[in-house]
Formats: structure tokens, sequence, C-alpha cells
């Protein structure tokens, strides 16, 4: 099992990955844009709970990790879509297993 | 694909993983611990750059969560040692995922 190594490099690894991640938002919004790409008033709603700011700052930082893309249509008035990229779609087995973790947790903990 | 769906229950049990695991810091906790049971320095050497009073309030926040277990031994002084649960060991595979994207991420972003 790997978690059992407890080796610095796999260490390392995990950091860069939770460093890119870090926050609770940021999964959530490309859950959110696995479904298909999203205006930003589409994703604030579906992402319960975070405020414009915090969404704004979370995209531009997402994009800088080249994990989302923001396009501007050329239409009248011009319209910003935001799509997950290939980068963001290979974590989807880190969200599947969140998910079903979250789901264990909730009956361990919370649901009690 | 799980993903693709993006329905709102799905959406809630990633944010209670998300919120149970909140920072950087947790998960890489865990997986010190996932090694074997340490004690509080043994953890902070091998967490690279987490400060005392930081491993000290996310170990309080792990523990509240169960997803580890604080044992203090009659020792002469008394000793305290940090253990993983099981409920903590069942994030194994978050964490895997979060270490093969790790590895991914490095290539795509950081290692250029």
């Amino acid at each position: 099992m790997l978690t059992r190594e407890g080796c610095p490099k796999t260490m390392l690894s995990i950091k860069d990955a939770l460093e890119a991640l870090e926050g609770k938002w940021k999964l959530l919004i490309l859950f959110a844009l696995s479904a298909g790409p999203k205006r930003f008033k589409q994703i604030s709603k579906e992402v319960n709970g975070i405020t414009d700011r915090t969404l704004s700052r979370e995209l531009k930082n997402l994009e800088s990790n080249k994990l989302i893309k923001r396009e501007v249509h050329d239409t009248f008035p011009p319209t910003v879509e935001y799509t997950i990229t290939e980068h963001g779609m290979s974590l989807e087995r880190v969200i599947d297993e969140l998910h079903f973790w979250g789901l264990a947790h909730r009956k361990e903990v919370i649901g009690k």
C-alpha cells in the first residue's frame, strides 16, 4: 500500500497536488465545470456558498494552473465561458474518491 | 463518469470531504501517520514546513474528525503518540490519487 511507505518523494507530489487544489472551492468549481462549459453566474449558482469575489479569484488561480480555460465569445455584448481543460479532467479520479469518502465521512462523523 | 453528472448531492459529499480535509496539511499528516504511530516531534520533522502551532491545531482537528487518535502512555515522563484510525486509513485511495495527480501536475505545470 502506497500510504504505508511514508517516503519523502511521495510526500512531495501529494504536497504539489494539495497546493494546486488548496481550499474547499477549487475542486467544487471543477466538478461544476466537468458537466460542460459555464458562465460565471452559472458556476456561482451551482457552487453553493461561494462569493463572487472568491469565485473570481479561484477562477484566475485555476486558469494559471492550466485546469480551466477562459473563453471570450464574440457576441454582442461579449460573453465569457469557462471550460475545464484535459489536465483539469484528469482530476476526475481524485474527485470520485473524495465523493465516496465524503459519503462515508458523513455517516461516521456528521450523520450520527 | 461520475464527474460529468454535476449533481447537487454529489457536490455535497465532495464538500463534506473537502471541509474535513481543508488546507494543505491534514492529508500530509495522515500520510506521515499511515506508516505507523508517531510522536509530535517526529510528525513535525516529516511534514516539511509545518510550524508547531499549526501542527498542534491540525492534530486537534483531525482528532475531532476521528481521523487520528491521541494516546498517552504511562511512562516516566508520560509520552504522547498519535495513531491513524481506521476512518483515517480509509483516505488511502484519496491520497493515492492525489499522489498520482501531483506527479502529472508537476510535469504539466511546475516541471516545465
